[in-house]
């Protein structure tokens, strides 16, 4: 099914305790439709770009069957660049740098042969940017997915309270969480959230899991323990990507389904953290992909029929 | 089966952000004890009391089944008291006194009727009162479990390490992993500590669940995400006291089994948190128990067959 994923298309400059990048590409809608990629086979791209841009990495998303079209590449200018440095622990990080570019002015443009997309996917960005393209669509999707972070929170609450109300999906961090809800407690949290608009949350715990909830539903999923962690940068992106894509794949949104997006999205991002960069998630094998799903599988099967 | 429990019994102050106690009874064993008493029936107790104990509490555990034969009242002496405080994540504590009292001197000393036991739980306390306890023992246990801290690995490295040699399972938290084996991924953590003795480990990471690791496998568990959390204190203790109190009652040692044990382990903790101290873990009905299981395996559940 047609998935039509809007986000940054970046450059970062990455510190961890294991390593440091110069400018690599990355950018959350890099991130998820590569993940998206490896489940969905239509997957429609918007975003905005200097023509700085490394074009090698365009041709890789293209050769991925990414459809490019409602990217624009803005002629003398530069693109978006985050630089920014992880503590020891990898949870928490400073920015250094950030350069919006062409950022700064951007105004999504749906191109006519994107409109009947039937599932959408709200990267990370400024909330008036994902409520203009919800506005161009003439159809509502299937299902709209909204990834925030806490920095709207802070400057643009409002407009974000009001794409809130157009998605079905909310995916946020568990601090992020606890700040739009006021709620310490992440079920108090998650039940918040869910009375402003979404019928679905999505709280990503980073190394520690993720939790799914609808009203009635709640369901976790840890991150797998890896032995080599490099960079967590894209990694709650490649979650996104795999979780959208694995829906848009199966064309099902019942809460069944989203569990096992949940776990295909985790698997997806457990690769992205191994090297830094998008490097590890740009040629998965199939193989591996089912293999890291099994671990999973196998991670948190237990038998407990009886008690007593 | 018959399990011999080894840990302080103590007094507690506790402060959290969601209220706080004045003197209160704690300590590991009497944690361990309880929720050990829920699935196995032979439970023996040793530690150390001054007569200010609260003798009621003392009752209360006689009533459950706990034997306190092994339990020294020493005269004109104080019990241990540990009084602490929680920052707003409940993850981190500060100290506020601590007061050894009895257990600055605590000699253990195993009766006769105890020698028997087939199931040791050796919860925190100097690694040199934990091995007084094994030399004791004139048959080796079928299944030694560890618990231990951050502070014996900074002030009795060496003791702690002799007595690791003598177990069977460790539980220890993810930070404490990280110190005693100098890496930083918890399953490279894991591997390390399994080369000092122990043949199972237990990663213990709070509210983010709990890892289980042999040579071969590895398993999680989440801690259920629960709507009130008021007071930490005792959760891993209890997490151990139902870990093996259920291997004791069921006894099966394969990891199987412990995987199950992990689960029952973490659904009492689940209990203990919702209120401050014992409070909530002194009268559990067999029905909470069993609904708190059943959470586990609905939070967790998917199915997923195919992914193609």
């Amino acid at each position: 099914m047609s998935l039509l994923i809007v986000g940054t298309v970046a450059f970062d400059a990455i510190e961890t305790p294991f390593g440091k990048t110069d400018k690599i590409v990355g950018g959350a809608a890099t991130y998820i439709a590569l993940a998206a990629s490896y489940f969905n086979k239509k997957n429609k791209l918007i975003s905005v770009i200097g023509d700085d841009y490394d074009m090698d990495m365009l041709e890789k998303l293209k050769g991925k069957g990414i459809d490019l079209t409602g990217l624009q590449i803005k002629k003398g200018e530069k693109s978006f660049f985050w630089a920014g440095k992880y503590h020891y622990d990898l949870n928490s990080r400073d920015t250094l740098d950030t350069q919006l570019n062409v950022l700064a002015t951007f105004d999504p443009q749906v191109p006519e042969s994107y409109k009947d997309c039937e599932f959408l996917m709200l990267g990370n960005l400024d909330p008036k940017v994902q409520m203009r393209v919800i506005e161009q669509l003439p159809n509502r999707p299937k299902l709209v997915v909204l990834d925030t972070m806490n920095f709207w929170m802070d400057i643009a609450l409002d407009s974000l309270k009001e794409v809130m109300k157009k998605v079905d999906v909310i995916t946020i961090n568990d601090e992020e969480a606890r700040q739009l809800s006021g709620e310490y407690s992440l079920v108090k949290a998650a039940r918040k959230i869910l009375t402003m608009g979404p019928k679905y949350v999505v709280i990503k715990k980073g190394e520690h899991g993720a939790l799914l909830f609808d009203k009635e539903h709640m369901f976790f999923a840890p991150a797998l323990p890896l032995e080599e962690v490099m960079d967590p940068t894209g990694a709650g992106d490649t979650f996104a990507g795999g979780f959208i894509g694995f829906i848009a794949h199966t064309k099902d949104i019942s809460f069944e389904n989203m569990k096992r997006a949940i776990i295909i999205g985790s698997s997806l991002a457990s690769f992205t953290v191994e090297k830094f960069g998008t490097e590890r998630i740009l040629d998965l094998k199939e193989s591996e992909i089912d293999a890291r799903i099994q671990s999973f599988v196998e991670l948190v099967d237990f038998n407990i029929e009886f008690v007593e």
